[in-house]
């Protein structure tokens, strides 16, 4: 068994915030991320999957093929975009990076057909990041 | 003569936009950038300042002055804000990178009294950057 | 369940030496980071707590109280000093990585309420890192 | 228990290639990577020991050691080298990252005598790697 | 006046060697760069460019546009192919990456209409970098 | 003419302090960097050569000679030391980043006979960093 990674870039913006919520109450939970017109980050994505190599490619999956899957199925759909407004899978979430993650998950297991899903790190800045493995 | 850095980051959200242009021009001209709900960055600031240091010293800057006055002066003012509408320096101008640099570099310069402010350093990615250098 | 991590940084000096061994055996056991007036590193360490988001939150930890809680009980006990001299918790232990990584385990463990500590991983530079789980 | 990590680098060029097919299978498969003159990268290797350290030297391996071991074992044969041609432990196998890292863990496993050897962490590029657990 | 850099990668093969010499004095100045298979690298590039940007859209130059006559004119021409052998621009040059960042600049120079190209910057590893400036 | 850098590391400690001020004097100026027991720092050097190569070579100077030169005269004699206590061209300076390139520059420039020592960039971390070119 082999685990392959296969890393993505985006820039998004987004608010934390939840609408439920007064105004203080937001404020005393999300703090500055909370702010109303919204902030962003570049964001790096590193799919894993895992695999057995088949010794006449000695590949786990072609990472060609994963690098489309990435672009198609979640970094189209985020990049340069507002997480709150313009995401239809992020609708009714708070984007956190971890809810990000689990959503990139949910999106990417079912279209990965060679090898197995088994991590989605999510990188908010160079200090903060997030990792989902399906658990 | 030494030249002196200091770096320093921020995340905020912008979107490149003319409101004097019509939505096709705004569309072509700035492509993705232009997306109406805004996108974001994780960015990082080099400030670089020259002198010549005094040997009872070493030192052309005081580095934890010119990390409080960057803190002070910008970070605080961009951090975790939107661009085009939280931010009063950057109103009436398209928050680029240059534009950005630029009015850094026009708060900072009157700032620093030991020493010259020679340079301005924006990184909006790892892939793209600009420099100022009040020429 | 996820992970969550946050990533401080610090300077530092320290000597490896063991006081009941000579000083040709400390020698040969630990070349040159056995130089008597010590060396120093900038470290960086990564904190990982796993737990289930709320979906009011969606974070397993807020960030910032985890970064407070880095910065207050070890970053401020272990920046710019030197690690053998000035630390009360490195007393009498030999300051490796692996050491300096367990202690910090040990002081984060009971101070973090949201989730659970299950990883500490410092680097001393980029091509020498340690990672301590709890086992 | 502890995990140590040891970082190396290494320049090599290869070409991704099955002998036993058609030119057209081989491109389909491989793609740019199958160009008949090669082309390179600088790898970059994580070697990760695990172990108890002994409180006499806080350490689960000596990382002078375990560094002089993967620069004999596996960097002095790869580096400056065309992984198809130069290298006779890759020899019949086509140099994909998966197949590099688990060559490197069959000739590293038996040279670790402290601690136990964990995971091979291959870099093809800061986009592209591996990891080999010995599963 | 900005300075604007977009940076891109590529990899690719070569091998150090000068056709008019004897094997030996090819050993002597070129040693192990002079492994006949040939051996690899990641490269990294920086093209910068100087103007004064349009208040009309704060852009010296449209990164877009930059981005695609890098990833045209250079790029493709260069990325997994083997410099001495597969790229017509370096026939009958010794492919350091001094000659490399040289023919970059003499293709790149006439295709940049907005703002001047004032430095190309070539990664060969991170330890290892060269400049031109047109000088 | 070409710009070509090779970068080096190294690991000390320091103390920034003048004996010729009070106490107080010292802890108002250096603050934590003043603490009498020292810390440290991985520091990165960047040395900047430049000429113009010669087609037979395509290079400004040997890269593996330029490392030797640095290696000697100035790595073995920081690393791992006390930049107070242990090195002799630092004797009497106080041991800030601007005196430490300065001193670089000094021992390097006689030793450089192919091409132009024109820059000395040393990092003390990656937010800190000075810049000598023989001003």
């Amino acid at each position: 068994m082999i685990y392959v990674t296969r890393r993505a870039s985006f820039s998004a913006s987004h608010r934390l915030f939840n609408p439920s919520w007064s105004d203080a109450k937001n404020q005393e939970v999300f703090g500055k991320c909370n702010n109303p017109r919204g902030h962003g980050h570049n964001y790096d994505v590193e799919v894993t999957v895992a695999g057995d190599p088949p010794a006449a490619t000695g590949m786990v999956i072609d990472l060609k093929k994963l690098a489309d899957i990435i672009e198609t199925e979640v970094i189209e759909r985020v990049d340069h975009k507002h997480l709150n407004d313009d995401v239809d899978f992020m609708r009714g979430l708070i984007p956190t990076a971890e809810h990000i993650a689990m959503q990139f998950w949910k999106i990417l297991q079912p279209k990965i057909s060679e090898g197995k899903l088994v991590s989605i790190k999510l990188y908010e800045s160079a200090n903060n990041f997030v990792e989902y493995r399906g658990e």
